[in-house]
């Protein structure tokens, strides 16, 4: 509501006091002061003024006595502004005479004492990391590489080592690590050392602002909370020339109710009477967008695995710190007493980071699902420059699609004309035509509203557990996209398998060296019901594979099938899954499912599938390696069958990785 | 999620089948049945449908035996569509024949047989009142002359005269009146008159969207209620090439969390397998957008004009009785066993319409004031074709700036280069920097939400009842921009009892024939307090002058000041106004405040001001008289000292006027 032109009225015979704003305007009725004789007028002011008489007719104006005068008419007004901050209140000067018909000498007088103030209030609106001086554009937000507007971090992360709380939770400044997880703000003011009686600066945030951010004056050495939670309004004497530094801090991430745009307003208020709100007679306002959460998708490179140590995952625990060590990446290991025989370290959290232009870090998305794990985010991983958010729901709303298992994030990509530089977010859930299972509307509400990744949502209701992991990876790639999916394939399997058959391997078994049933390629191809149901399974996938293609921009080219069968679980099973709800025919790997591999550059550790062996070699894990070297990937198969496959995950189930951030910023999307 | 490109699986050696919806096209991977050998391959397919190879080298093509072969390659895939709808199940037919590399006779074949059906839900998408075929723009909703998009009201009217509902509170339908208020939908299917087994139609709305629409279906003579509140989806048996008639009746109007539209899809199910979800292969959805509530301005011709018959306003109602009828509209007086002795008739509603390319009708908004004339707005006036809807609030979120005097609407204007052609609403409410009293969030929101009128936000905190209405009012206008925008003014007051004291009038005395305390022109003149107080207000009203200015793009000759004197009440008084805010120092009126009129047509009902009499006139009927005859507008001065002024409020606030809509569509608008 910023007034930039204001009304000021004259008084007859006298000098009226006004301030005004450089950038702002004052429109004077001449007429207001006028005697009723009065035809003429004429108009002096000083050299900091320009002023400027309107409505009047310049063909009349004469000159009398070396003095220029104006036709007063019905309408004529004047429109003053300033040109330069005052060096002493009321040192501008406008002085209005009135003439008769005659027009000889003046018959009444009036005028105006300014005092002209520049009153601006910087952040860093261009992006640049150093907030520059009144940006015009400082006061909306826009996207895209053009865009202008401040941004803000949700201070998250816990720069105190001894405090509980994240940063933002509380209202004190916890040293220069904290400060620099905000934003700066600069209220810059030029003018003389004092205004007259009764103007003061009034820094002020809507209610619906005030859990969102908090802004802190640094003053005498000290970081004072003035605005936030149930400070609205924070009331600043004006002290001449003078630069105040504030920072401000973000407190929520964009949601269902709060899109991310928060303003700061400073206001000069000007006493009308004593006793009485003070009226403010100019505003400026700066606008910050919330930096949303960007979660990291397999491409991005990676910093730190993580994996749960559970009494019995010892080799498998072996084979992936081996793996990552390889690598040349860090990993950690949550050991029991934390996990608390939980090993699905997929699920509890999803990985992701803010960023503004001066400042970004990793932050945590903590999931609705409250495993044994629950307490690893917030304990192990919040820190200084480690952001945390939760998200938190009833516990009848929860169920197993709300794991994070079923939130990935697609490589960058281009789809119906639409760039997604950030990718975008893959989560599972039901037919919009049937009451299946979905995750949490917190959860969902929450991917929307960050606005950058858009999510894409597939159907995965059909799986027991039901994670989009169970289908379809992402993995790098050196040419087209940059990228290829893979998804999960019966249809790939079956051919391979028919393949091997009539190359006369049909008594390779599958599950060998393991105590369960073996099973021969011919007793696979030739049992019914298994047919049937990767059929089913099949045309499951194929309807995703419909959806990714379309709303990813994928071509056949970008897909790649991994062999991979599944059967249909008649009864609930106890287990990862079970969460109450009626599971009657759905769907769990038949043998370890090789998408559900973890990531790590050109490296993938893939659950290791225990396919027939032919030639001393299972023919899936060759068959794989096959179609993924020509993109210089290398498999490594792990073992994962009793610790993880048969308790219905595979190893991205039992792993998270937390990635490098994207070069790209945020900003600079066109949405 | 409409899926319109799928994945089809061939079976070597077998014709699978598949229904094809028109529009949509069915991806098939060649290989994907191909014998290990085969290098060659030839498609014949029926002329029902249309196909083509992709990503096979068209160079390496040949002719063998009058078999066109194309050459198989990695990647190779057919697409499938077909070109009108199937009169028989399975009478499109494609084959495959494979070769080897010696290409003289087939090794294997391959086949489909397809069923083409034509699925369209269809709707008033053009606003044109009329259900047109398969409008591409339905499925979104974008605004302006070229805008598409269907549009639903809220059912908020009874058509029947026994209900104690709204007719969109409960199931049914109430006959003709009551499908008139819904908007039209068909569901249009072509083709055989059997499909293959295992498919079905469905109808389905989003969870979101269950408590704002009700469907009906138009069946057998019978509505039913198939969509909405618990059904989220509706199973509909296909019948081969048919119309099915649906009704779609909005519950909800646009509010802070919901946007205002709705989406119904159709999608043709699939069974993939016995007891297992269908899968939807194609979708075909329409959107909707619900009509806002428009408020009317007063340039609107007015249709009926209402006022309450309280003990003591007898005269006051004779009067505004023969300003009515003289101008030739309708009256309607609300009793006092209505009333329960509450006169503020403007301040407990506002009148509105809502609109569709259809239908529209008039609604009534009932404000969280509740007085007396509570129960007033839903028992006299809801009725057929007579819309209500209401805004509550926690009573300790009300306060007197909820009641509807306080809400007004200006007429079409254009600011800041944004056109406004159903005008802005204008509230009143505190600076944005005090903890004064303001609008409560619930019914500031619903303004908002409606979009079509953008809300201004004035400053009217300082009155002690704090309406807009005591500070301005339209009038139409024959020239410009068709109205004038009336502010009253103090410093008018002042310029002409000054004048009048110059012109020898100074003894002149307002408030002759009343039993108060008469002031002349002199002693006004001559009060500093009247002086000082009234100097704040005037800078008060500028404050908002600049406000309506700015954002209604309204330059002086747009305004005119009409003399008022105000006063500060140091204490609470009884009355209007009586709501446990602390009141100290807030304006009154000091005579009736003329601006607060009833406007119907060229004919203004104003508070009779009591003015200086002079040459036996009132000067303040003289000279608000006088401005306005030039606009055509003709002044008829209405005695509400006692039975209104006396009780905080004049003409204006004891009346209300429902208004014809406006010519211009609100879809027609560019927001």
């Amino acid at each position: 509501m910023a007034t930039r032109t204001r009304t000021l009225r004259l008084e007859r015979g006298e000098r009226v006091q006004a301030v005004c704003v450089l950038g702002s305007r004052l429109t004077i009725d001449i007429n207001g002061a006028a005697p009723t004789e009065a035809q003429w007028f004429s108009m002096r002011h000083s050299q900091n003024i320009d002023a400027e008489i309107c409505n009047s007719d310049t063909s009349k104006m004469k000159v009398i006595n070396g003095e220029k005068l104006w036709s007063l008419e019905s309408g004529t007004v004047m429109e003053l502004s300033m040109n330069t901050p005052s060096t002493e209140a009321n040192d501008g000067k406008v002085t209005i005479a009135y003439y008769g018909p005659g027009a000889d000498t003046p018959i009444d007088k009036a005028g105006v004492y300014l005092t002209g103030v520049e009153i601006s209030l910087d952040v860093d609106a261009d992006r640049d990391g150093i907030v520059e001086k009144n940006n015009p554009n400082k006061a909306s937000w826009t996207w895209g590489p053009k865009g202008q507007g401040a941004i803000l971090l949700v201070n998250c992360d816990k720069d105190s080592p001894v405090s509980r709380m994240r940063d933002g939770d509380d209202d004190i400044v916890f040293g220069q690590k904290d400060l620099e997880d905000m934003s700066p703000m600069v209220l810059r003011t030029r003018g003389p050392e004092k205004l007259p009686k009764g103007y003061h600066l009034l820094l002020h945030i809507t209610a619906s602002n005030s859990d969102k951010i908090a802004v802190f004056l640094y003053q005498n050495k000290m970081y004072s909370h003035v605005l936030g939670r149930s400070k609205l309004h924070y009331k600043l004497r004006y002290t001449g020339t003078n630069e105040k530094e504030f920072f401000v801090e973000g407190l929520c991430f964009p949601d269902a109710t709060f899109p991310g745009l928060v303003s700061v307003s400073v206001s000069l208020l000007e006493t009308l009477m004593e006793g009485i709100p003070e009226a403010p007679i100019y505003t400026d306002m700066v606008t910050f967008r919330m930096s949303p959460l960007i979660i990291t998708p397999n491409i991005l490179e990676p910093v730190e695995v993580f994996v749960c140590s559970v009494k019995d995952n010892y080799l498998f625990l072996k084979e992936i710190k081996s793996l990552v060590s390889e690598a040349h990446y860090k990993i950690s290991i949550c050991f029991e007493y934390v996990n608390r025989g939980d090993r699905w370290m997929q699920d509890e959290m999803e990985f992701g980071y803010i960023e503004a232009p001066h400042k970004g870090f990793p932050v945590v998305l903590d999931s609705p699902r409250d495993g044994g794990l629950k307490d690893f985010p917030i304990k192990e991983l919040l820190r200084a420059d480690f952001g945390y958010v939760a998200k938190t729901a009833l516990c009848s709303d929860v169920s197993s699609l709300d794991s994070f298992g079923n939130l990935e994030v697609s490589p960058p990509v281009t789809a119906n004309g639409k760039e997604y530089p950030l990718g975008r977010i893959i989560i599972g859930t039901s037919f919009p035509t049937t009451n299946g299972r979905r995750m949490a509307k917190v959860v969902r509400d929450f991917l929307y509203a960050q606005q950058v990744q858009p999510p894409v949502e597939l159907y995965t209701d059909w799986l027991l557990v039901g994670h989009v992991d169970e289908i379809m990876t992402f993995v790098p790639a050196p040419d087209r996209k940059g990228f290829r999916l893979l998804l999960a394939s019966p249809r790939a399997c079956f051919q391979l398998f028919e393949q091997k058959k009539k190359e006369g391997h049909g008594d390779a078994a599958m599950f060998q060296g393991l105590e369960t049933k073996r099973y021969t390629i011919s007793k696979i191809l030739s049992t019914d019901t298994l047919r049937q149901e990767n059929a089913y399974v099949q045309r499951c996938i194929d309807w995703n594979r419909d959806i990714l293609k379309q709303e990813l921009g994928l071509t056949e080219e970008d897909i790649i099938d991994i062999p991979a069968l599944f059967m249909l679980e008649k009864n609930e099973k106890n287990g990862k899954a079970a969460n109450g709800n009626a599971l009657n025919g759905k769907a769990v790997s038949f043998f370890p499912n090789m998408v559900n591999m973890i990531v790590l550059g050109n490296e993938l550790g893939v659950p290791k599938p225990y396919g027939p062996i032919i030639k001393e070699t299972c023919c899936l894990e060759q068959n794989i390696r096959s179609v993924l070297l020509p993109l210089d990937l290398k498999c490594t198969f792990i073992d994962d069958i009793v610790s993880y496959h048969q308790k219905l995950g595979e190893v991205h189930c039992g792993t998270n990785v937390r990635r490098k951030s994207f070069a790209f910023k945020w900003w600079n999307m066109v949405l």
